[in-house]
């Protein structure tokens, strides 16, 4: 059967504010030394599995254009346009019905757009042995990323038995919430914790029973979106349909309900680069523990983070700060204050300063 | 006797950095809320008092444009250009020089160009009383400032007894370098020691008098000055007689040998404005201790000093800081470390850029 991938790519992440913006979100930023965006990497890291024809990617309308312009090798019909935000239950809906039409049924390797892995290859055998599985009955495969410290920013997965016949597939006991610290301990300590990537490898028609029969509302719509996929009429009927699906994510909609739920741990160096601290993870620091991107002259400076340009930064007697600067917005930030950045942004929207939104 | 003021602006200040350069210096800076620039500021302040005529600019010739700019008001011809940097002890004689020439004699009030005085009329009360006992005898008046805490980056006067018949007029025991604390902080609490605020009031035949007899080496080429002041080729003079000036304060060179001199102890809100941390002294701050000019917010910010211009400028969960954004440069600088932004404009003139100082 044919593998496709599926890359969700309409978040709107505000955590790396001011180099994100509604506008710009983070998936299209370039976050790493290299110069590649995050869904650039993204869809690079699956090239020797799944050839371009075979990658879509599922995005706000008003980011085609960056899609377009940073993913030049898709063809344009693989990009999907959710004409509003939706959560991912109605995107992956969406993605679904586009492929049943289109190869009858395939497998669908589901990804974020906007996290990192360092170990390629380790994260491609994952894949495939996630599409085996998936290939044997309806199951719903979800990745779990062998936790290495007590994170308490990630849901997790209490895992269970491993499954007959299919070497580190495991059945899955239930999904938990982004956990407090002596929760996210506890799980961590126990052995029994996986955390949750957000990634799924299915088959479409797996998929499909399953938002029938946990999310049948979606059916007719997701029935008329089927019928036109491949038509003229598609963008029309995406338009007309899907702002009337309900918002709901694919882990609260169907994976915590359906008993075809396993999972496989990973281990492949998983980063979902969720605030500016994760830049000290992702790039190289120097002697003195500061990561710096652009033209900066540091003197006495520890542990810091510095994202400029070509402006001159010069930092002085300073530690545990992240700096970041752009063409029309500065952030000065303290290291443990990044969950502060949104009280900006909100101060931001009160003062309908949308363009720095 | 006409009262005339010497206003001395060729300083380089580097404590601006990066708001001040090589090509623009502190003292034509906007420092204040207001948008006046010190040297506009030093001048206005004296209004009331001198008339523009007779005040008199001495800078580097490099600076020209920028005091033709900033102070239209004065007549071209007082605005007296060094071909070199020499101290102040040969721009002192310059000055004097010149005002010989017009006045026959004058009373020269030397100020500098880049402080800032709080009570400006008890300023001009005190200059006053400078000039009418400079106006006695030949006496080097130095305008002393009466120590409000131990500082360690003034030099001090030791005054002695009050001067007979010249109420508030004091002699001088000896001129101190630049103590350290525990100096700074006998100074202080002795009472026996002001400030030197680098403010000077004499007659113009006094100081050339002490300049004859402690500063000899400059005879020959001040007298060529003075014979060339008011006539086409002065400027030709200046040029090629100023150079070979030996380099030489007014303090090291004159004050601290003359007998002549005597302290006049003020107190009227002086701030030489000596590095970022003044701009919280001279200018209002909000609740936090936040002193922030340009368009800012701060989210959990304490007693950090913003300087910005029309970009936004976010600071978050931070205090004690510095920040500096100007157009090519931004510094984020820890506010007991504002000596080390020194290390930064070495750092550019190592690597060559030089437009960046």
């Amino acid at each position: 059967m044919k593998i496709t991938a599926v890359i969700m790519a309409g978040g709107r992440g505000e955590r790396f504010w001011p180099r994100s913006r509604n506008n710009f979100p983070k998936q299209f930023l370039s976050l790493t030394d290299d110069g590649e965006t995050m869904i650039q990497k993204t869809v690079a890291r699956l090239q020797s599995m799944v050839s371009s024809e075979d990658v879509y990617i599922v995005t706000n309308a008003a980011y085609a254009p960056l899609v377009r312009e940073q993913l030049p090798q898709l063809p344009p019909e693989n990009i999907l346009l959710e004409p509003a935000a939706r959560n991912t239950a109605p995107c992956i809906g969406l993605a679904g019905a586009v492929i049943r039409k289109k190869y009858g049924d395939a497998v669908m390797m589901v990804l974020p757009s906007d996290h990192l892995i360092k170990f390629n290859q380790m994260f491609l055998d994952t894949l495939k042995r996630a599409s085996e599985a998936a290939l044997q009955g309806n199951r719903l495969v979800t990745i779990g990323i062998t936790p290495t410290y007590p994170e308490t920013g990630y849901g997790y997965i209490h895992f269970g038995e491993g499954e007959e016949g299919l070497a580190g597939v495991y059945s899955v006991k239930r999904f938990v919430e982004k956990p407090n610290i002596e929760l996210a301990k506890e799980y961590y300590s126990s052995g029994e914790y996986l955390w949750n990537s957000g990634m799924f490898v299915w088959k479409a028609s797996s998929i499909n029973s399953s938002l029938k029969k946990y999310l049948p509302d979606m059916t007719e719509g997701l029935e008329k979106i089927y019928n036109a996929a491949g038509t003229e009429g598609f963008a029309a009927v995406v338009d007309e349909v899907f702002p009337e699906f309900r918002s709901e994510s694919i882990d609260f909609g169907v994976m915590e309900k359906s008993s075809e739920v396993c999972t496989i741990p990973g281990n492949f160096g998983w980063d979902d680069v969720g605030s500016w601290l994760a830049l000290e993870r992702i790039n190289k620091t120097n002697e003195y523990g500061n990561m710096v991107q652009g033209d900066v002259i540091s003197i006495s400076t520890k542990n810091t983070i510095v994202c400029g340009g070509k402006k001159l930064i010069a930092t002085v007697g300073i530690e545990d700060l992240i700096i970041v600067d752009t063409k029309d917005a500065l952030l000065v930030c303290a290291k443990d204050s990044t969950q502060d950045v949104k009280k900006v942004i909100e101060n931001l929207k009160i003062c309908n300063r949308n363009e720095l939104v």
